[in-house]
């Protein structure tokens, strides 16, 4: 019984998606430059995959423990509007989110890959890492995905999510893009 | 029988290659920096494939869903002059390619990697995906490579467009930088 | 019997790490620009790692044979004071380290991944190195770890020390995060 | 039987390597920003491998097919000073150096990664290419790596030729380090 079949129900029911930003919609990773540059990397596949979740219609958040401009950026980019930075306490941001959005917690699923993700976890209603979490949130989530962070685990858990509603990702690009 | 003998009296029809961007010719990932900078990630590797594919005698296009200046940068640097950028319809580009490049669809490669290179696929005389294309994408087309994007997927296909043609590409190398 | 079965009592005395920096809190990389400029590629996944350990108690130092300024940058972000740059004996460094931060070697482990760290593990108490790390080095230590460098290995030395004396990282995180 | 042992009284005749850059000295990527900025990426494992073949004895030369800056500061940073860039014809650049470091070509090693390498290649008395050479290159070459390029590759060749020669990388470390 794999994963998705597992949770195909709870997936089902998901609205919302509040995503971590590190390690989740990047590979983790942090480039520095000498003059106190910072850069992070995205992917596509990702970026397709947060797109194909706002057009099936799931309301989307960003909670970063990190205060970082790459986060607005990002926001901007995908249209996400509820952005949450330099947070301390994931748990009270995703239920503002939920407060905000008017999506109770347990419609919600939230993605996150270390251990300041935890509290937020335990009160979504269901909660996916990728595979390159660390290990307690791996053994904590109700799915993590066969992908690593920034390279298709948000795209795969969207598709799980599209998937467990009837939908096929091209499906949703095709109907959508239309006039 | 692998996809190359499969494959090999199609790809030896092939006379033009119109390539998506981002996921295909890079590895998918983008790099943003604070002050807005975006950076991305070509190989030489498949900078060699191109130019083995256009030594060869094939028309070369780029259609890109994404509007950046890096398309025209790596189009300047390969000579490649049919180049479609910020395209939402891409179909309707590769038929403009097909129509400017006097080749007829039926010859024409068309390669991506995700859900919106779908609908350039289907009008295609052939299709091929990275290994690390989305699903939905490596199960439609007829030619999926061991490499994913950004990392020899181009190149993978071009070897074999050339040895269906029965050319090796250090011949065509050494056979074309002759004065 | 596992790495950490094997080196449990010994992972149980440590008292402070020190690390390398390059191939270790990084990938081994290093990206360079026409200019002169320099990047290099930490990881989220370590630098939690890194602020676990702190929370646990453990007193930190960087001893780097490069002489960049990313080192002091690093160090300010986790508020690492014991730091060494431009170092060609690592073993005095270590030495320097013990006796500043009054911990006696045997209960210091040093973290490295090349030939010019063995000065420093034979006489650390305890060594680990990198699945990433030169093969010298990895035949050497008492701990190697299954994640490479700039991916994670930090973090499972650190996870590994936490184990040994009885704590969860999460545990941990939330604990020392509390007012 | 392995590529060591098979090569070994020829590695151990081995005085001077010539490095492609590109894909040998580093992942073959090539990172490119809006402005015309151009990034590569080295390894410290690989600038220790130069480093130690420096320090054994070996002569050193860079014979790159780009005409990039950054193969000077590579050069500079590693003392090498047999430097050819923007290279059309690498056997008459391997020739050059040959003449000029006054080693004759069967003592020389030749290491690349794509077809354009291959004419040095055949005239060189050995020659050595990555795990992530292109694929006519691997079958030409005596000896590939289990590393790819830019990740190990270099320092592999270089251990393999002072193993030959009966040295270990950190004996020459320590002992060249001395005063």
């Amino acid at each position: 019984m794999t994963n998705e079949t597992t949770h195909n129900s709870a997936l089902k029911e998901i609205r919302a998606i509040a995503f971590d930003v590190d390690g989740v919609l990047t590979d983790g990773g942090v480039w520095w430059g000498a003059a106190g540059e910072e850069w992070k990397r995205f992917s596509f596949l990702d970026i397709m995959g947060v797109s194909l979740a706002r057009r099936a219609g799931l309301k989307l958040a960003l909670i970063s423990g990190e205060d970082s401009p790459l986060v607005e950026r990002f926001a901007a980019k995908m249209h996400i509007t509820h952005v949450f930075k330099g947070c301390r306490d994931k748990a009270a941001a995703l239920r503002e989110f939920s407060d905000s959005a008017q999506i109770a917690l347990p419609a919600i699923c939230f993605m996150g890959d270390d251990v300041n993700d935890l509290p937020a976890m335990k009160i979504a209603g269901f909660s996916a890492a990728p595979a390159s979490a660390a290990r307690e949130v791996r053994s904590f989530v109700g799915f993590h995905t066969q992908n690593p962070g920034g390279n298709g685990a948000v795209r795969e858990l969207v598709e799980a999510i599209l998937a467990a509603k009837g939908l096929q990702a091209a499906d949703v690009f095709v109907r959508t893009a239309a006039p």
